[in-house]
């Protein structure tokens, strides 16, 4: 008779992992323009340095740089097999600091460790904490990032482990900033704001306006474009058996939505430095229109730089109602994402 | 307390626009392979010379160049900030000049001029002129056009501008062609079609016979592609309140899918030359299915030029209904669009 | 008054096809990086190989080579025109040999002979039996395939051809593989899976786990990146008045679904060698989910070779349920693909 094998990976539950545990992911990725294209056609995220050689070279590049969330997905993707293949959801993110920005033609790869571990109070699941690193083809870290995500116990009765949460950094410090001088000629008229690093001040909210509706079709494009094969967004047969009843968009695919609509308010703010903290609230479907606002949290001035600064950015995003009235809790409010962006000086 | 401030771009209303007014448009883009892809998979744009690098070679190129309407939405798009974010119509296209092919790592840039403004009867809206310049890396016009908008007053009781409409050409003239021989290595075979410019005949008909229907994420793909930001386009959430109850297909998206529908008949006709006039006779959504079919309107000879010929011609696209019968209006009309392409002689 | 003219390609006819014609299909395309892209986005077709230029390096190629199945429905695409663009269905395929892997840059030609022709019992149709052949830039065969359709007559009262079945063989020997050693730097870690030619038994089974859903725009998207326009795939008015009264997704896409599944199990099977027969067995539509399982039918040793082997493999694919219990027949049947893979032993 036929034999049933099992050389399939279905992905680890709770109990498969312990603090410690290093785990190199499989796979590496070489991003191509044809990447770049997908990722403004899904998302709309086309800033200007990301989107013009010429710009891009005005301002000290070879050429444009590869979006530095297009770099996190690819990273986050190459770690869902092995992390969140079975992830429930997705909580939350912290110090993730991007550590140099990638061209087209580097290939990336990435591993994690687990820095912590706790049974949810069910019993049913617990949450994994992991350091997650992304290296380019030579080995050099360019991404590193915590995230936590509720994973599925494989059986119930199976003992909780120890709780161990690790420290994580409410705001990554020292900043990664590009080391060549910026400003001299960057040109407003290439981004379309006249707003710089002196023009923000702190508590000041702006409504970025615009709404976008996420199709089922672009999401799973975008999930599959990072290689993200979490069931929750893919397989529309077995969620309509979960508690939502249908797929999830993938939570990054709601950040990049969100930072691109932040264009429409903060377009000099081309380079993404870090992510202090990211939450997803509520969970976004196919059909929703996503529209988002912002609060500057802090104006920073970097250590010997003249020609840029750092803004310190809370973007919270809802769904299927405008955010003009600035919302920050409810059903309809989708994430929190505090992050930290370079912008030109004056 | 925190406060609100307006760092963000709701887009222009009527009140905001003075004929002259000279509008240089944020950003530069720079054409990748990936733009190509995309715009094969989302329009089905495949003409032979945009599709073949060794093709391309035989007749002259240093590879296959851009597909022209792509280089349009791109220039389209630059301008939708400035111009028509809040447009509720792209009532028309005139004097379209494709002045030079664009390949592939070109960077196209864009500036606006008002030529007109006039108010609408009801008082709520007035129509914008503007005449657009596309421009490559070097600052050269590439591509050159004039659009009329329908665009909201901010207040009804603002009053209404000395009417002035400009003098639009009906036809393109001298037309802009390619500098070098064509006919001589063009190969049939690569186009599929043995219809030369000398078999065009002024009022022949030509039904294109194929169906396609556009999807949602279709054209909201394409519109991002574009950075074409136009509420009506992304947002369903805000639409669902508009008089159309739901998103519309960005116009420019119409007419690709016309174009693209043309080949099966016009499948020589690789090169557009001019847009004489473009009309949106009525709104397309998501599922509509868009069929096409082409007047030829006149043969014209090119001076000095025995390789190549110009066709003008006249295609019209319907929808939910195949055109086999010549449909010249109805509710199903959705675009009229009078241009000339470049055919080979024999 | 004005004349209509017939210069469309309104497809063949049963009626159209003799055998030993020969079909010189129109057009050919140069591959990019963004046709590697998209294809990845719509398919989830990311085996190691192809997606990482060092890894492809390490292993002995110039960069990572496009994907087998993307070359196949490139040169698949270019013969629709001329052979099944009113096909009713694609019932079969047999002897595919991939000759050659394409780098992206390279462009793909092909051309058909048609080998038979069968009336079908009905009188309203015929099967038209061809045997295809996908070419590069230089003329040389990169892929060669049979494949036979349904394709309905223009006129039911035509006589039946002399029915004529060509003999296809059950089998693709000998394989074609790649010339340079593989093994010695081959990283299983690149490809996720431990899992090499040795520890793969004759008559054992694997269950892919994982589902996805295709929805309309997807399989729309990939049709046309094919320049695949066959109608049944894109134009929902027409198909609604079919027995399916709705638009069938391209069967090409449902092997390169389940090709994209059957990676979870056979990671290391990222060169395909052949396709030795395969059958659609139902049709899927838009929202359908798909899953996939394996059986390993055949070990094959190849002459010379310690580095490789081939795996000779059957994949199934079902819609709308999981396939761990194995389904070879059903309503849910949709795919049945026999074919060998490259892997590097141990």
């Amino acid at each position: 008779m036929a034999k049933k094998t099992r050389k399939t990976a279905s992905g680890r539950f709770f109990e498969d992992f312990h603090v410690g545990q290093e785990l190199r992911h499989q796979g590496s990725r070489t991003i191509t323009s044809g990447d770049v294209s997908l990722y403004i056609a899904l998302t709309g995220g086309a800033f200007a340095l990301q989107s013009s050689d010429p710009f891009a070279r005005s301002v000290g590049y070879h050429a444009a740089p590869v979006d530095d969330l297009l770099v996190f997905h690819i990273v986050f993707g190459l770690s869902v097999a092995d992390i969140s293949k079975n992830a429930t959801a997705n909580l939350g993110y912290a110090g993730c600091d991007f550590l140099s920005q990638i061209m087209v033609g580097e290939t990336i790869s990435a591993r994690s460790t687990v820095t912590g571990l706790r049974e949810v109070s069910s019993g049913q699941a617990g949450i994994v904490y992991v350091r997650t690193e992304g290296l380019n083809q030579r080995g050099q870290p360019i991404l590193t990032y915590s995230r936590w995500v509720m994973v599925p116990k494989r059986y119930p009765e199976s003992p909780a482990p120890d709780p161990i949460v690790p420290d994580l950094p409410d705001q990554v410090a020292p900043l990664t900033v590009p080391r060549h001088r910026i400003n001299r000629a960057w040109d407003d008229r290439e981004t379309g704001s006249p707003h710089r690093w002196e023009d923000y001040e702190p508590g000041e909210r702006i409504d970025h306006i615009d709404g976008v509706t996420v199709e089922e079709a672009e999401h799973m494009m975008a999930a599959r474009l990072y290689d993200n094969s979490a069931r929750a967004h893919l397989d529309q047969r077995a969620m309509a058996d979960s508690a939502f009843g249908r797929r999830l968009v993938y939570g990054g695919h709601v950040i990049s939505m969100a930072r691109a609509l932040s264009r429409n308010g903060l377009a000099n703010g081309c380079i993404l430095s870090a992510i202090n903290g990211g939450k997803h609230r509520n969970p976004v479907f196919g059909g929703d229109t996503i529209y988002a606002w912002t609060e500057v949290l802090e104006r920073i001035v970097l250590d010997g730089r003249t020609d840029i600064g750092a803004l310190r950015l809370m973007t919270r995003a809802v769904k299927n109602r405008p955010a003009g009235d600035f919302p920050c809790d409810g059903q309809d409010l989708v994430l929190e994402l505090d992050y930290t962006v370079i912008m030109p000086r004056r």
